[in-house]
């Protein structure tokens, strides 16, 4: 068994919980008292039904979701809710605000206006997107149908630390890499999303928590009936997300990377644990301004630590030195460039450390 | 390891090669020099890259596939080709003709009405789809976009054992549960798609065959600028299906199951594999009279065993006894009753004469 693993410090898809992964590899061949594999078995089983049922049970418990939420597991990943979100929510003559802060809410611009009528109610592409707005910068139109942020941006590394406050607006978010890294109020959203490559599970599944009366609402519009029956919410609420072949794994791993977390005390104890990992290395890019945050102070992620090198060649040697040492997956996505240390939830502080004891001997031989 | 491995008849997710299990649960948790599970590795890395090229190789292998089409690995499954089809190929006042002969090429003319003008060239809905239609009993219009077919009907095991002539029309085809069960000449379609689950790898992603002049056609059309970014088949051949986070883990194994037919022999070799299994199965439902083949006899799938028993308690004690003696997932589809045994590709002939065995002690204790 080739179990010499290296510290991933990927984006996403990303690194995993080991015990979810060994529970994985034990039962690959059959589940327990089944005789199938996971990756046999029928969706329509009593077995996966228990499976898929555990994991949305998980995911309430983790998140304490209100019960006019549904929790949904769908294909296509966070981009594809970039349409599925204006296709059921935005109907002819009504538009929706967009806050930007980064690549993946500028995506999700994109993909509505195909759709409908669009408000960007703050961007700062301009200024590279450092940081996220004040409330007071962010210029809401009254009536608009819904406000979709994203509340961690990636490949910036930028992160809104509190949601602000839209009082009784519909809030869609956009939470794929940082979702469950900390406790949520979901009851001040009507839809989060995310990608469960990021924080939550392997590549294959997004999540999709949505409140029921968005779900009707979206099923009186005169252009519903007209949409792909796999870009409705209300099929797959209706169906719980099995009208037609989930994607099984994705979703079992999940359940086995949801039970891990509640394993090690819910969001409440993993905040602390990413709380920790974060300021570690933040200090050390602080320590003797040799290494340069990207975002602004009060903008930094928790979960995607972006920073820059004096210089590219520095920048270079620095991630091909990494690797040699154990750690991979530390180049910035080339719209920033410079490097990200992805430290999702199952990331060991052990590798933080690591990083950081690197982070310092590389000034001194190259400072 | 729990490997008591039982006989899997299901009709998908189904019966996966034992040897691509066997790799997957071995390098679970560390990909063998590279330090991290296949779950957990950047699409953007060399090592994903390497896994989704041998996979697209493979595919092109065994299906001996012209250079001028694109192989695809899309989200959704083949439910949401049944959109993409006709959304990408379908422009304004044109028009497609659909050949109905089953469950679901009857829910593909579904999702294409809701984009374009449909032709229904063929339905025999009202005999409950017990055969495939003779060429002369298509009534196709002249200058439809492309011809709509489900080679292989799952649900009611009703298959084409041969292409109608089509002459020079565009063949769009649903293959999803016999695709690469025998030879096939690509040339003869314009679209081939297939959900992995059947027959080419676990759930989670559908292979999707497309002409190169097609997928230009459709970005011609006025409509395709509007289309969801995630359902233009021009962004998945642009970026090689990595737009964005491809199911990683269900191409993986698909590439092992991939690799596993190659090494039997190809689509040549399966094929007698699939004629023996089949034939076995379908010489015991012909023996005496006692069971009932739903499927007519020349449209009888090699994939999909469709019969009933003489009284549904019957066919309940059956389904029950089977159970007991190791063979899973023999209930037949609700809409056709009876029973069914899915045989793909991977299942064990052992499993077949198991069952045939099974049958005559059946029909001996309760004849």
């Amino acid at each position: 068994m080739a179990t010499e693993r290296i510290y991933n410090f990927a984006a996403g898809p990303a690194v995993l919980p080991v015990p979810a992964l060994e529970e994985a590899q034990r039962d690959l061949l059959a589940l327990p008292g089944v005789g199938m594999s996971v990756l046999e078995i029928s969706h329509r089983s009593k077995t996966f039904e228990a499976i898929i049922g555990e994991c949305e049970a998980n995911v309430r418990k983790l998140g304490r979701i209100p019960e006019d939420y549904h929790v949904l597991f769908l294909p296509g990943g966070a981009t594809l809710q970039f349409s599925m979100v204006p296709m059921n929510l935005l109907p002819a003559g009504a538009w929706a605000d967009y806050i930007v802060t980064g690549t993946w809410s500028d995506k999700a611009v994109k993909e509505a206006t195909k759709v409908g009528a669009v408000n960007v109610a703050f961007t700062n592409k301009a200024e590279n997107f450092v940081r996220v707005p004040k409330r007071e910068e962010i210029k809401l139109t009254p009536g608009a149908a819904y406000i979709h942020i994203a509340t961690n941006e990636t490949i910036q590394g930028v992160e809104f630390h509190k949601l602000p406050d839209f009082g009784d607006a519909v809030v869609v978010a956009d939470t794929s890499s940082h979702m469950f890294s900390r406790p949520l109020e979901v009851a001040k959203y009507g839809v989060l999303y995310a990608g469960a490559q990021k924080n939550l599970g392997p590549a294959g599944v997004a999540l999709v928590i949505i409140r029921d009366d968005l779900v009707k609402k979206a099923a009186q519009n005169r252009a519903y009936a007209g949409l792909p029956v796999m870009l409705q919410y209300g099929t797959h609420v209706q169906e719980k997300s099995l009208y037609n072949t989930p994607p099984a794994f994705a979703i079992y791993v999940m359940n086995l990377a949801m039970k891990w977390l509640i394993g090690i005390g819910g969001l409440e104890a993993i905040e602390k644990i990413n709380e920790r990992k974060a300021g570690k290395l933040y200090a050390e890019i602080d320590r003797t301004g040799y290494y340069k945050g990207h975002a602004a102070k009060d903008s930094r992620s928790r979960m995607n630590v972006t920073f820059r090198l004096p210089k590219e060649e520095l920048e270079e040697k620095f991630i091909k030195e990494a690797k040699a040492a154990g750690m991979d997956g530390l180049k910035g996505h080339r719209s920033v460039g410079g490097l990200r240390a992805s430290i999702y939830n199952a990331f060991p502080e052990a590798g933080v450390d690591t990083l950081v004891a690197f982070m310092k001997e590389f000034e001194k031989k190259n400072g």
